[in-house]
């Protein structure tokens, strides 16, 4: 979703329209409707009734419908009147007025049968009734230009549309709730008080006495509301690397020596995992890759050639391939097989991967042949002669070991990524988001740096200024006004 | 769609859900509920405020809305209440009531965002919720039972949906409208009355006078609106093969030799062709095959390997593939590549097809570089060695003869299933209405070729009586009950 306010497209208030599903073989279409004249549009290529077509400009059952209720009725193509009106759909139209609407205009919610041609003719008819195709994002920010949403809340929609798992649905859900605009405000307003209380002080000393910059140094008020306010928003930084987790998912690369078993573990993981979002076999018949859901992570599991040394040219590229998605790795699942123990192969395999300080995990496979040499110790270490490594028992075969995988993945991502947070407490969701808390962060931090310097106020106010700013830039308010306002609402009365 | 009456599931009428538009990442879903107590069901799970949650069972905004109203809320997953009420979705929910629905039920449509993990969270709080999914055609089939829309009208719903060309949708949408049904009713009344004459003769005869078979024979009153009927019925009965056509498409398989430029004319037609309904890589590399609307009609196109003698098994395999595809083909559109002109094997090739009287068109490529040796001659026999057929000429690389070509195959498909049919005139849509159709149509007949031989009217009332039950079929009234109204109808009050 891209708000693209200098393209003036986007300013208009014009009737725009736009299928809001996915044209298939389902039951039912939507196409959305919004703006000035939508209904008067929508009416005259709507009759409520079959037989009374000949009148179906006079009767307005559409045009005069209250908002908030749906009309049952057909799409006709324009121009046709009476028994020459080309029926196109039978339809139900939800009506709403103005404010009382997603976008805040006059709307109309047209509920179409499903299939590929359907939609495409209402919106034929549609656009000869005067609608254009809505541009991306524009009911939502038309929603956003008419107060009804923040940017969160917009941005959170999205979100919410594309949310990979049932626990990035929660995450997004929670800022369609407000969750963030509620904290991001919340910070603000302390912010706002912190910088109300320097703009006074800067005025004051202004009008009644005559003053040096020193007089004024080091004097910030509320300077306590201010670190806690950095405290807040550096929490909301970091909030960003769990949240980039659920968005963006993680990936996630089976390797080892060939025949270790890599496929098995692959197509178990497949099948354990009934939240599949989605398979997509690799482009060459080098890697295939699947994205599963672990513990409400999306994970991109790749499944890759085997590592060895190539014995012909197309194994070379093949391997090759393999070192890539190596490198793209989030982790790697290094499986080992049991029934070889650990060779020379991937002892010199995992050492490279300590080099470079990639995450990984030691899968010991066919667990149900083939216990590692010292399961009892914690760190087989005389066996296995890598520090630090406890390999996970799995059997591809008999699927031991899985539950035990899947919470050692789900723990390492947590690991590097901070704790998982509770949807319920904010967090970013967006880039956007993150540079806007990040550059109220640092100039925050600058600011209070510059008091412990003793730094003048008139100095240390337009930082705190661009902090709120950035702030309100995440919700979209317009900072200025609010930032007078609060700061005139503690002036004296007709001063 | 199936109507499995058998299956005790259908009959009941417990609340039902189903997502009814593609889960995918699109802006919304739709989610229809319906049955018994599924108002109540959905305001289990429904919050019309926020803030306000602590309270959501007892508002009851929902349960007390109107029907034909939009309510603006959120689904909360059920059990939890207040601040731990954990929040599905933002929601649009549209309030239906009995019997102002589409199945005649209690309904609701629950429009949320869309996405792949969305619908899915929204359907399990609405299953904890007392729903279970609905079986395919559900709502329709109640619908049905209720009385909402006869069968015809059921059936056209999935035309719809499934229709692959705007041409195909129009069919199915003047089904929709009542075409069907009421050229039906309106058959089956003539033929009611007809069969109303012979059982009120049959009982005159019974009643008041001792009588022998040979006095009632040959006495069919309305015989004339009988033949009238039949007049109808085979005309509906020969619409199929054009609305088959628009239902399932044709094969258009492209042969040739090698480098008659197969493979450019494939593209050309997809790329002229703005409707594409869809593209279907081949299951092997031996051929590809994409859908496309030739004026209206959905074409199955066929790009198929080269035909010539194989050089080795491969392509051998590949060469037998394309004599599969031919064997498959409605219409072959064989390329000669006019830079060679027609060459033995061309002539051998089309001469296979003349023998087993396969439709076919003859492409002269390359016609930007080369003409067919006589183009002015509609027949240019002397040098082509083929008789009754003109060349098309096209350029697969200028777009020349394209318009021409797409017409030359809508012509000879029209040729083939008769004329094109108005979407206005009625025409049966289904399989399942084409053989009640024939049922009633060959009753009828045989009841006329009885009356011709004088046959006893006792003998030629129930041939009447089963061609009346056929049409009931077709839209699934109980016929008994009205050819019973209509003959006592015609009694004199009192008797």
């Amino acid at each position: 979703m891209t708000y693209n306010n200098s393209c003036s497209c986007y300013g208009d208030d014009a009737p725009i329209a736009a299928i809001a599903t996915i044209a298939g073989n389902s039951a039912l279409t939507l196409i959305r409707c919004s703006g000035k004249g939508s209904l008067e549009a929508v009416s005259s290529v709507f009759t409520a009734n079959l037989k009374t077509a000949p009148d179906m400009q006079k009767k307005n059952t559409l045009k005069n419908a209250p908002g908030n209720t749906v009309i049952h009725g057909w799409i006709a193509k324009s121009g046709g009147h009476g028994k020459n009106a080309e029926i196109i759909d039978e339809v139900l139209v939800s009506v709403f007025r103005s404010p009382k609407s997603y976008t805040g205009e006059d709307s109309l919610d047209i509920c179409c049968h499903g299939g590929s041609c359907v939609g495409t003719a209402v919106m034929a008819a549609l656009k000869t009734a005067g609608f254009r195709g809505a541009l991306a994002g524009e009911f939502t920010f038309r929603a956003f230009m008419n107060g009804k949403i923040d940017l969160t809340k917009s941005e959170s929609v999205m979100e919410l549309v594309c949310a990979k798992t049932e626990e990035g649905r929660r995450h997004a859900v929670s800022r369609l709730c407000g969750s963030l605009q509620t904290e991001i405000n919340e910070i603000k307003n302390m912010l706002v008080s912190v910088l109300a209380g320097a703009e006074v002080f800067l005025d004051y000393c202004e009008d009644e006495v005559s003053t040096d910059a020193d007089e004024i140094a080091g004097k910030l008020p509320n300077r306590g509301i201010a670190l806690a306010a950095l405290d807040r928003l550096k929490k909301l930084s970091l909030s960003w690397q769990m949240e980039r987790v659920y968005k963006e998912g993680i990936t996630c690369v089976i390797a080892g020596l060939p025949n270790a078993g890599k496929s098995s573990l692959f197509n178990m993981l497949l099948k354990e995992d009934r939240s599949i979002v989605t398979e997509v076999p690799g482009t060459t018949r080098d890697w295939i890759e699947a994205w599963v859901s672990i513990e409400g992570i999306p994970v991109r599991l790749v499944d890759t050639a085997g590592l060895r040394e190539p014995s012909d040219s197309i194994e070379k590229i093949g391997i090759q391939r393999s070192r890539k998605l190596l490198q793209e790795a989030d982790i790697v699942l290094y499986l080992a097989d049991g029934g070889q123990g650990l060779t020379k192969e991937d002892i010199e395999e995992l050492e490279t991967y300590n080099e470079e300080r990639k995450r990984y995990l030691l899968l010991w496979n066919k667990c149900d042949i083939a216990r590692p040499p010292n399961p009892a110790a914690k760190h087989p270490a005389p066996q296995l002669p890598l520090k630090d490594i406890s390999p996970i028992c799995v059997s591809a075969k008999t699927g031991e070991g899985l539950a035990e995988l899947c919470s050692a993945i789900s723990s390492v991502i947590s690991k590097t990524t901070g704790l998982m947070n509770e949807p319920a407490c904010a967090a970013v969701g967006t880039v956007r988001q993150k540079k806007l808390v990040d550059a109220a962060c640092s100039a925050l931090e600058e600011a209070l740096m510059l008091t412990e310097q003793d730094a003048p106020l008139d100095i240390i106010a337009p930082l705190l200024r661009d902090s709120v700013n950035s702030l309100g830039e995440i919700t979209g308010e317009v900072s200025a006004a609010d930032i007078l306002e609060e700061m005139f609402s503690k002036f004296c009365v007709g001063k």
